[in-house]
């Protein structure tokens, strides 16, 4: 019986496949073997249709029973919360896990995403990259030194940063082998690759 | 008997001040009647200093008891899970805080700081401010709509979003009534005020 149900669009075109942030909670049900149902909301009109699900007309949003949740990484966070897989249950894992989660939302996404939108609308003078790099950088020191951010063990956190980081503009930026090498590592995990496939082919069905 | 603990620097400069993101858990701890410590990491040398406890380099970040946090939101989120001041107990009210939050720091926070940023380090042509002004203008609807943004009370999601919200450069930014009431209606807390007072006094001490 599942009662997890993940929105994303009918549709979208080939460049963001593989990357729309469904992807995240796809990823994470697999993982912590939670059965889930995929549905769609239409990609024409996106931005006025489903604001009463999702007020900024994006994707992904999630019900789970009577709850209702939009944001990926609150998605993300009920989900972690369901199981052992995604989150350890001890306070100090747990407060790595959330800590990591909002990190890779807040002080990594915050720069990558604003930094990648100027790239593709093609800003002359990207005024982020010094920031970007800087980020970039301390992360790679982060990941000399360690496998996996939270808890010496892959959690929901490693899932989010690594899809954070896979963006391929954002991968192909510097020389940084130790987050290479995270990246490589997280992806890897039959859990990502269902995932992936699987919105694949949601969006290609509908081709 | 305090075992909350929030770290910042031991100065800032005169403009971030009363923007400095100690202030988010000062806050909190505020509305919850938490009692808590504040002590200082030095502001010279930050970025290499207290990697340790901050990888970015950062404030704040927060220990209790055996628990060592930092990111503000992370920060947030653990201090909301101690008191039903910040966060109701059943699991809708919950989700809803929790979304809001996390909209506050991925979909809020996530184009205003950079568009500040580019702002205030003299961008010619922000290339932000298009995906900013219509991020603005669906909250500003959404206010139209209701006084709180979750379990239709205040929550840690009020705190965070007013405190996105009423930096100078985004509350100045185009005609926005319900969003300047709420943002001024959450800061009018005694909480907020004390919490204010208070890092404006812990940095003029340093002076």
């Amino acid at each position: 019986m599942s009662t997890i149900t993940i929105w994303t669009y009918d549709w979208v075109p080939v460049g963001p496949r593989g990357f729309v942030r469904d992807l995240r909670l796809r990823w994470a049900c697999e993982e912590a073997g939670l059965p889930y149902t995929v549905c769609s909301v239409p990609f024409d009109g996106r931005e006025t249709n489903h604001l009463a699900q999702q007020p900024f007309g994006q994707v992904p949003f999630l019900s789970d029973g009577q709850l209702e949740i939009f944001e990926s990484g609150a998605g993300l966070l009920h989900l972690a919360r369901k199981s052992s897989h995604l989150m350890p249950g001890d306070p100090v894992g747990e407060g790595q896990t959330v800590q990591w989660i909002i990190a890779a939302l807040n002080s990594i996404e915050m720069v990558t995403v604003p930094w990648w939108f100027l790239e593709i609308t093609g800003a002359k003078d990207n005024g982020l990259t010094d920031w970007f790099a800087d980020r970039l950088d301390k992360l790679e020191n982060i990941f000399k030194d360690r496998e996996w951010l939270a808890a010496d063990r892959f959690t929901a956190a490693d899932l989010l940063m690594a899809d954070v980081l896979r963006v391929a503009k954002v991968r192909a930026f510097g020389d940084r082998p130790a987050t290479e090498s995270y990246v490589a590592r997280v992806t890897d995990r039959p859990a990502f690759k269902k995932a992936y496939d699987d919105q694949l082919a949601h969006f290609a069905a509908a081709d």
